[in-house]
């Protein structure tokens, strides 16, 4: 490859993806990845003992449930804090960002965060029942809920404290992206409107919010805006096609796009109409956050603009120099997102990556730029834009405005280091 | 509800969808879906031993790799020819689309269609090899093809013999939309452009064809026009985010976006670039159509405009007369869906119904519409338009362009038949 057939769009490497288009053969075959060079009878030595077995035998059958291939075991859930006992209730489970690709999380791989375990609930016993500050109390059964009109929504949820809860540790700083980031994931959601079922039960004058409960053993609660259930609120049946998972809030969950992930009242069984919230358990204490200004900052539902390289990223390894795609996921809570740029240089030069589409608004977008690495040491970072101009703050500055034990909201740019040997870690800048 | 408040948009009962933004209380809460009405203090008795034991108990820790509800065991794929014997090899695996919702279909319940089983591929044994009229012959391990840039797109992929193969044997008449259309589903896709790895090989001049050949023990293989691999073909290594289930391709996949299924060639290991069609097995025989007039219609690759409601279908049962929602899939090879209608009265009327977005070229679409059944015997109809201006056809008109023995490429109209105790059933108008 000559390098100077690559054009560069900034530094440490940055390569403009048009070079990918004419770049041809010289490119990517000489730049590293170095495919095998074949030869002309190669494809014509079709039968004999040295094909593998499966070249040579009938396959499996098959199943009713499909489940991954035996060769992807490693990819897995994982427990944020291990050391829990099991039976505290509380869990986080982490999406393995670093090894998925695209932007929908499959439904074995979503993240999980539970306040009280997975129920198991029988839905023939699930109803929902809407009250308060409404003209007509009502109860629904699922049986009657499945007949309503239905939408679907591809959409991110994440939780509050992801990232943070992690990253301010300093234990663990050489995390992985799947440590550091992996309460995050995105599916397609069916479910009703929200506003379709509360138009049913009509409103009173003075409803203003909705505590949303959910049917585990904590009832796990929380005040909500009726705005924001008149908006784009779905109760939620349905995740990338399938019926929910218990992990997801089997038999129906609330979803509000955009929003904090514990707001999505997994279990939901019961909308109060109120006139003011009610300080649940969650609506204080672990879900507000403490401001360097002395305030509490409660009810701060919007997941900010934020973005993540999810490979390279921590604890992988760049076995040489030479060409890689730089690839990552970018959300914002509040719609859209316009641009991502990368730096390969510690922040001194940043290109714009490339966005792949369907670019949808409240859903994961997943962008991607190329990238030659000199085999020096350097820093890769990412930082995202929103449709309304909301740009991904530094750490510093997100620091600023936060007094120390507060986790939840981090959306900081994040920092990979790339060492001379190739190893990535995380690292605070 | 005073009927009257509905707008119908044709006869059989279709109901203008903004109907149900206007309509309130009145609408569907009378309309026999009926939510049971609620005591004020019902939701007060929040606390006592009459409450279920999920909503009394800590639920579980969960798991490394989540699985389905167990409520949700019914939800399974389905052999298309149970009676075939284990060891054929041939089996088709049918998704239960009518149990489905939104266009992402889960990994688990994707389609399968196998002449030779499924292999368990070691992704460390497994290489593909592209040669013949290129300038250079290339051999790609699974590690160096990793490093290349990938894309992400949302499509379908539906088996050529979809429908027909049931729908024209009268054993089937009274078959579920799983059984009649259960050999289509969409995923997000992500992987390497085919252009790409062309790319590095370069392409001699006489280069107009390539066989492409998988590594299962029967080497399915067909012949593709070179300008499909160098439009939107992408070597795809991950389903829904994770790596492909071996039943879809383990440890990669040709993906022909919009052609029929058996062209995408799953455990991919070689294509070879050639001036001219090699008749492989599958270019012959079973993947040819016998038309009406004599002519054999081979290379046949496009899946036409099609469309399927997915509820109410075959085998379902309208337990009242009253609201429901008409939902449906349509998809079309050739590129976006722009249209579709719906009939409740036979065909005599038809309706648009609401496209449900994003809506994305070659992948399937999500339709619905609503619908007042007044309880009396009809027919429901659905009708793809794509934007190219291809329309479903009607079932005679497909049956005049082809001769019997044929049933690949079926994409006539689905009429599913409503009698007046509520039984759904698959009829041939």
């Amino acid at each position: 490859m000559k390098r100077s057939q690559m054009e560069y769009v900034a530094g440490g490497g940055l390569i403009d993806r048009r070079s990918l288009l004419v770049g041809g053969i010289a490119f990517l075959a000489a730049s590293s990845i170095k495919p095998v060079a074949a030869s002309v009878n190669e494809g014509v030595k079709r039968i004999g003992d040295d094909f593998p077995v499966w070249s040579r035998t009938l396959g499996r059958q098959g199943t009713t449930y499909g489940q991954p291939s035996i060769h992807e075991k490693h990819l897995k859930l994982k427990l944020q804090l291990p050391s829990a006992p099991e039976n505290s209730g509380t869990t986080g489970w982490l999406t393995p960002l670093e090894k998925l690709h695209g932007i929908i999380t499959p439904n074995g791989l979503h993240f999980g965060s539970h306040h009280f375990g997975i129920p198991d609930i029988d839905p023939d016993k699930h109803e929902l029942l809407i009250h308060g500050l409404v003209e007509k109390p009502l109860k629904f059964t699922m049986e009657r809920l499945l007949r309503y009109p239905m939408i679907s929504k591809i959409r991110f949820i994440e939780c509050a404290g992801n990232t943070a809860f992690n990253a301010l540790s300093p234990l663990s700083h050489d995390g992985s992206c799947q440590d550091l980031h992996g309460l995050i994931s995105c599916s397609e959601w069916v479910g009703i409107q929200a506003s379709l079922l509360l138009n049913e039960t009509g409103l009173g004058k003075k409803a203003k919010w909705v505590i949303v409960e959910g049917a585990d053993g904590g009832s796990h609660s929380r005040s909500i805006p009726l705005s924001k259930l008149l908006d784009d609120a779905i109760i939620a049946f349905y995740q990338n096609g399938e019926r929910l998972r218990a992990e997801q809030g089997y038999p129906m969950r609330l979803l509000l796009p955009g929003w904090e992930g514990n707001t999505s009242i997994k279990y939901v069984h019961r909308l109060e109409v109120v006139d003011a919230p009610a300080y649940t358990g969650h609506d204080s204490g672990v879900y507000t956050q403490h401001l360097s200004n002395g305030q509490i900052e409660g009810f701060s539902f919007y997941m900010d603009v934020k973005s993540v390289i999810t490979h390279p990223s921590g604890k992988q390894i760049l076995e040489e120099q030479g060409f890689y795609e730089i690839t990552g996921l970018a959300w914002s809570g509040y719609g859209k997102i316009s641009k991502v740029e990368v730096s390969a240089d510690d922040g001194k030069t940043w290109a714009p990556a490339q966005l792949h589409g369907p670019i949808i608004e409240k859903a994961l977008t997943r962008f991607s730029i190329p990238w030659h690495w000199d085999g020096k040491s350097t820093v890769l970072l990412s930082r995202a834009t929103d449709a309304h101009g909301r740009m991904q703050p530094g750490r510093k500055e997100w620091k600023q405005r936060y007094a120390s034990p507060t986790f939840n909201h981090y959306n900081a740019i994040q920092s990979w280091d790339i060492s001379s040997n190739g190893e990535v870690e995380n690292v605070y800048v």
